[in-house]
């Protein structure tokens, strides 16, 4: 048996969730606190790669025991996340845990995956918000971008919206939700597919900017889709507005 | 004619609004911004001292020249904002700015003031809400919050929630609105009145706590109030759950 964890973390310290050699990592920080807990080296793995400054509020990783299939302890699961949470930073949170096969992968057993990403259109910043939204003190019309992330929803080839230093070969994904919701000056772009291409959720978002910004019509989509080239589709708008917010595994316990 | 501006401030790096010897104040950096802007010295006066680590929504203060009434510049007032803003921190944003006549006092002038305080009840924390709540891990009913604090509500001697320090007088005060709301695991205490004692709407929202907690009944809020007894009373719930959120002048403009 294997642990699975759901953490939330505010990105903005961190080099992304993966460990590297020149960054402090989300990885990283919830290895030691593991091994901190168990007493025991641990091999900590993550649902995803996410880049530097992009947050999560649900992201799903396993722990095990280092050169084992899983990991052994008497702390019962349900006290593990504050357990486990004493050795964290602030900015980490474990929220719950759960148990799963020793084959259990966090990553190739997820079937959905859903992102948020946020943008802060008042003309002045709110100061509880940085490092935590894109800021665009202009208007933007959601109803458009609304409307243009419908072109999202499908199975489709999604090269223009794969930044360019990929070596994925197969980028058909299949979008089951795309919409953008306004709460007062916040516009939230959620999009939940089986799987995303690197930078894709910030490649669309920015690409929405433009719609909303009147820049290109809601149906240009089907077309920047159609012609696989990454330079038709907008900008990759900015980590901090992204949010990992729920990870899929079609298994109802967790 | 003075300068009236709104800020918003995450209170967490500072000693508080106050310019003090020993601390980093936001008054402190609203100078600085506006003798940088302005280029001349300026009188800063805010609404109110807020203690450390608390966070205003909506703090107001004004702007004049040093020595002189009232203050001249050619900067229209609808860019002060934005060019204010340019020489803050991060965390303090100015959203608004308006004139005012020289005699305009933003603390005297006041009519109303609402702060609300926010406790997080999650078994975990949040940790996008850092410094920005008080967690308590724990189930509070906010019905029985909710009815005490409307014993809060109407003109009373709040002596019993005032911090044995302050040298004030004139403990009575007028509260206009008083309640606790939920929002799935956050609880707001909201209060409204025409003046606050030092660290009122803290011992407020301690004394609810222990309500909430069903350590006293609601209607005791009576008792306590007729006591005059600080030690009758909650604690002095922490700084971090405190938002300065409205400041009202009697006049429609602002």
């Amino acid at each position: 048996m294997k642990i699975l964890i759901k953490l939330a973390f505010v990105g903005t310290a961190y080099c992304g969730w993966q460990a590297q050699n020149n960054g402090n990592s989300i990885q990283q920080q919830v290895t030691y606190a593991a091994e901190a807990l168990f007493g025991y080296r641990c091999d900590v793995t993550g649902c995803s790669r996410t880049d530097a400054g992009v947050h999560a509020n649900c992201f799903c990783a396993t722990i095990a025991r280092h050169g084992a299939h899983g990991i052994s302890t008497t702390i019962p699961l349900d006290r593990i996340p504050r357990a486990i949470n004493r050795f964290l930073p602030e900015d980490i949170v474990v929220l719950s845990a759960y148990e799963v096969d020793d084959g259990f992968h966090p990553r190739y057993n997820a079937v959905s995956k859903e992102y948020i990403y946020k943008i802060y259109t008042r003309t002045e910043r709110d100061p509880f918000l940085n490092e935590r939204v894109l800021h665009l003190p202009h208007e933007l019309d959601e109803r458009r971008m609304n409307e243009a992330a419908g072109y999202y929803i499908g199975t489709h080839d999604f090269m223009s919206f794969m930044s360019s230093g990929s070596k994925i070969s197969d980028t058909v994904r299949t979008v089951s939700v795309a919409e953008v919701t306004r709460d007062d000056f916040m516009l939230t772009f959620r999009v939940a597919a089986d799987g995303f291409l690197y930078n894709m959720v910030r490649i669309m978002a920015g690409t929405l900017v433009l719609i909303g910004e009147k820049k290109a019509e809601p149906c240009e989509i089907e077309k920047i889709i159609a012609d696989k080239k990454r330079s038709n589709a907008g900008i990759t708008a900015p980590a901090c507005g992204l949010y990992l917010n729920k990870v899929e595994y079609g298994i109802d316990q967790f």
